[in-house]
This record gives C-alpha cells, structure tokens and sequence, in this order.
C-alpha cells in the first residue's frame, strides 16, 4: 500500500518515503547504494537496478546490511525490455545509473553514448509507456558546464560540454526535461559537483580524482596532483548527495528544473590533498606536469552556486570536508579489501 | 592537385574551392545539392554522400545538370565503415546528413539518435583516426535553444531543446566542438534558422512548415495556420545558406565556433501565408486550433542574430522572402512531378 501523494513541505520529504515504491538505477553504486541505505531507514519499498558491471561502480558490498530492506534486480539500462518491465509500479526513479568515467568516454565514446545517452531515452519511453504517474530524479553532473566562464557557476551557464562523457550526460538531462515538458513524465536534473565517500569506487583511477587520492593516502602512498594544484573545486560528501536526492523526489517544484547540488566550501586540490594526507597520518604529495591528454579535456576552477535547490528544497551541506573525509577514511581502513581487489593493488604498489 | 591551404579573406573564399576536395554528407539533399551546384560551379572536387532514404530530403533529381561534375555515393552515415572509408582524402566536410522531422523524433526517438547523434560521433571518429586535417562544417539548427528566453536569439542564449531532434542535433554539434578543442579536428557549426528554397522535400509535412506551405500555395489548397499566425519567423533562402556554408568551410575563424545563421527578416506565420499566396496567385488560409501535440513541443516566436558569423565572414543574405519565394514557386513549377509523387498528391487532394 502506497501512501497518498502529499503535500511536501520543507521538513516531512523524509515521511514521504515510508512504504513509497522506489527504484534507484545504479543503486549498488556510490551514490545510488547511500541513497538506498536512506531508503531502508525511512522504510521505502526499494528496487534496486544495478548491472554489476565488473569496472564500474556498483558493488554487492555497497548494500551490506540494507541486504534485507531492498531488493536487488541485476539489469542493464541499456536492455529496454527489461527496463519496461522494471519502472511499472514505481512511485519514484532515482536515475542514477551511467559511465561515469571521462577518460574511458574518450577511449570508448560508443559505450558511454549507449549508456548515457540511448539507455537515458529508453528508461523515459519506458515510464511513458507504462508508468507516466512516475517522477524520475536524473544524476547530472556539472560536467556539462565545461570550462567556466564565471564563478561560482549557475544554472544560466551555458552547456558547453568538454569531453565527450559531458556530451551525453547533458544529453541524457536533456531527455529527461523534455519528458517532463511534452509527455508530462514529472522529472528533474540535480547537476552535481565532486560527490565524495564510503562506497566509492577506489579500484581504479578512472572515476574521478578523490576517491583515488583518499585510497593512495590510505596505502600511504604518493598523490600527483597535477600542474601547481590551485584550481579550485567543491566537494559535497555522499549522504549529503543522497539527502538531495530524496528532497527532489518528494519535492514538485523540482519538476522539470535543472539544479546544481555542490558544496559549500571551495578548496584547491593543494589544500585538498594536505588535508587529506593530514587526517590520514599517511600518504605525501608530488606536483607535477599536466599529461597532455588531460589538460585538454582539464577544466581549470571549478565550483557551483547551488542557491536556487537551496532555496526550493531547504537542502544544504551538514558535513564539513574534514568530517567527510575523516569518515570516508574510517570507512575503507575498516572496508579496504572489500573495495580493493589483490590484484589492483599489486599494481598500484608496484 | 589540391591547391595549397589559402589565408581567407573575406572575398576570396569562392577561389579557394577550385579543385579542393570537398564532401558533403546529405548532398543529395535540400541544402546539400544547392551547396553541390554551387561547389560545382567553382571548381571543387565534390563527394556527394547520401542514404536516399525514400522518407528523407534526398532526391537524385536534385543533382540533375551537375552529375558530371560531382561523384555520388550512396551511403548511410550510420555506417562507421563506410564513413572510414569515405573521409579520408577529404579537404572539407560539410556535414549536413540528418533526421530533420521533429515530428518523426517524437515517434521514433532511437532513429534520431542513431543518425542524429550516434553517427556524429562516428564521422568524427572516423576523422580522428583517418583524417586529422580536414575542416567539418556541421549543419547545427535553431532548434537546440527551444522557446526562446529573449529575442533576437544570440549564441549566448541557453540550449534548451523542446523536441527529441533538438537533444541530438545539440548532442551532435557538442560533439564536433569537442573534437575540434581536444583533437584538433576543425569543426564549426552553423545554427540554421528555417531554410527554404528549390530542391527541398515537398511530398510530405513532416520536415517542417514552409516547404509544405509553397506546396499546398501551388497546388492551390487551404493552408492551415494554427493559433492566430502572431508567431514570428525568420527565413534563409537556400543559396544564402549554401553561401554561408562555403564561407564557414573556407575561414579559420569559424574553428571551434557555434554561429547562428538567420534570415534579415522577420515574419509572422500570418503574413508569410498572405505574402505566398499572393505571389503563387494560388491557395488559401485557415486559421485554426493548435493541435495538442504540435502546441506543446511549439516555441513561440524565434528569429535568430546572426552578426557573429556576419562579423567574422562578412556573409549577408541576399535574396529577399519576396524575390526567394518567387524563385521556389518557379522552380516547383516547371519540376512538380519530381518532387510530388502521384501516390502522395492523390492523399493531399483527396
């Protein structure tokens, strides 16, 4: 038995989940497996969509302890059929799923447009098939905002996407806004900054720099930062990620806008590092040369005004970066080979 | 023999198509074979590429009196091989392949990706890996920004597409600026406004309002215009747009650059009607209800500013509405039959 719709307030969105049906894509992710953890203690009705997909981000882990709260269905956005048969009955879809890799998406530009882009436009005719009372809650990223011209950045920057991965997220939230406007499939876009935490993927380097520099400070390891590290950024640690999340979706004056969630403090990867290698009592840094395959696609300061989801939803950042990432390293020192596999961790020390 | 790259001023673009070696994706098409007569007349060595598919803009008699002075290869830009093959000794691309019905993208949403937006990226890859000299002039449109904020619509304007075929052309054009800043291959894109003129598909109304308008005027039928005809438009005479084209392949300046293309006039649905009438001597107006699903993916009134590309091409138009107008009613005239096929004027008289 579902609940009736209610009126959200700024304070009840979180009763606004009991017994809600709920569906996350890519919910045995990083953010999307925080998001479920949410859930379970709310006491939402939580499917969780996640392909497992060996070199992404969702992990069996990531849902230790909620294991009897959820339920798991193993898919791929990309299998239409399957996603037709999964959004019928569901209040909200939190539509995490995607390659979130920037420099496999310019390696492999292919899979990350059947992922990002195509699987995005398949979930949407699917809900406006079968399921059109539906809200979906899409996972953008301020990556479509490209290279900065003025900061902090907000929603009336233009979408001038720098690398391929940005190009089909900004088209996937694209769908998602026109879905919203022409087939009345209720739907937002939270375009986030540098969400960073327990449940991360730290395997490998390809997703992005703080999850590997948090795992190269755990191995006492050296961090490169690249050219002087005074860009700037803003971090927004997970559950303040997942709380935005769970605003939006109970939260009609989020249809059909695009929103930035970033956080509130902006700090240079310089400090960012000492930080980090301070809570950690290991790790060192080294600055050196931009590869010139990065530089081209590097972005240079970064961080967003992230007012007007403040202002419709009351949502801002509780966690402070150095709360964050004290927790962040609890969390794998106690999780490590959960999160690292032997053998890429040989490589890595070698 | 291919001459050497020249420094473009703004005069001597035309020379610099003598004997270059030029391809046009969707040659075969509206804007594409008017811009073959025009590289034909000047000398260039043309790659005419084009899927003729039977529902699409391409037509074989749109090439008629140019055929010994273009090489014609039919082709679907889906085909990663063939557009391997193809690019390779290219000097200019003019890539101008598309799925053009806003209509058709609203029913059929993966077709617009795959041409629109998959095939992009395959072209561009196919550049990348065979062909990292060329220059890609990409035929961007209006449409990406949807319902405008302010008019005239400038570059600066948000991308905001109210129509699947909007998300993929803006998906599309994102991508060729990328691979223009990251892998160097030249790319601009020209955000057309509503062309008309000779050789544009006539034998349905799906790929826009005008063409269908001159045809229903020449065959002296009711037009219909919904709502009360306020909405505002500009227009480009094809050859102005084939012009603006030979300018952007031509000038480095354009590198990199989004540029809209629009007309010098601005016209209400209402008075482009009366105007046409009038000089086809033929047809009728109705002024009726918007249908629904044409009302919620429509924008309003748009005209575009074009002074950027004006400012670094020196491009104008030329022909007035009035002076284009005429020569398209001229030109259904005497060919009809070539673009009207019994089947389809059967069902429109009927």
């Amino acid at each position: 038995m579902t609940p009736p719709e209610v009126e959200e307030g700024r304070d009840d969105y979180r009763d606004f989940y009991r017994g809600r049906r709920v569906m996350i894509t890519g919910g045995a992710g990083f953010i999307g497996s925080n998001l479920a953890r949410q859930l379970a203690i709310l006491g939402a009705d939580t499917l969780i969509v996640d392909s497992l997909i060996p070199e992404y981000g969702g992990n069996l882990f990531n849902l230790h302890g909620i294991e009897d709260r959820v339920r798991l269905n193993i898919a791929d956005v990309r299998m239409q059929s399957s996603m037709e048969a999964l959004v019928r009955d569901r209040d909200v879809i939190f539509n995490l799923a995607g390659q979130v890799s920037h420099i496999d998406s310019m390696q492999d530009p292919y899979t990350d447009l059947e992922i990002n882009c195509r699987a995005q436009l398949s979930i949407l005719e699917a809900c406006r098939k079968y399921n059109r009372q539906v809200r979906v809650v899409f996972a953008g990223t301020r990556q479509v905002y490209g290279r900065p011209d003025y900061l902090p950045v907000d929603e009336k920057h233009l979408v001038r996407p720098a690398d391929i991965n940005g190009v089909n997220k900004a088209a996937g939230e694209y769908y998602h806004l026109l879905y919203n406007n022409v087939f009345d499939i209720r739907a937002c876009s939270l375009r986030l900054t540098n969400v960073y935490g327990p449940r991360q993927l730290i395997k490998h380097n390809r997703q992005g720099f703080i999850g590997w520099f948090i795992r190269l400070a755990l191995e006492g390891a050296e961090i490169q930062v690249f050219g002087d590290g005074t860009q700037l950024r803003d971090f927004v640690y997970v559950d303040d990620a997942a709380d935005a999340f769970l605003r939006a979706g109970a939260n009609g004056a989020c249809d059909g806008e695009v929103l930035n969630v970033g956080g509130d403090e902006t700090v240079s990867h310089r400090d960012l590092v000492r930080v980090l290698v301070e809570i950690a009592g290991s790790g060192s840094v080294r600055f050196v040369e931009w590869p010139a395959d990065k530089k081209r696609i590097d972005i240079g300061s970064f961080y967003s005004d992230s007012s007007r989801f403040r202002g419709i939803t009351g949502w801002r950042p509780r966690v402070t970066l150095e709360e964050g990432l004290r927790q962040t390293l609890a969390f794998y020192r106690e999780h490590y080979k959960q999160y690292v596999t032997e053998e890429a961790r040989d490589e890595v020390l070698r």
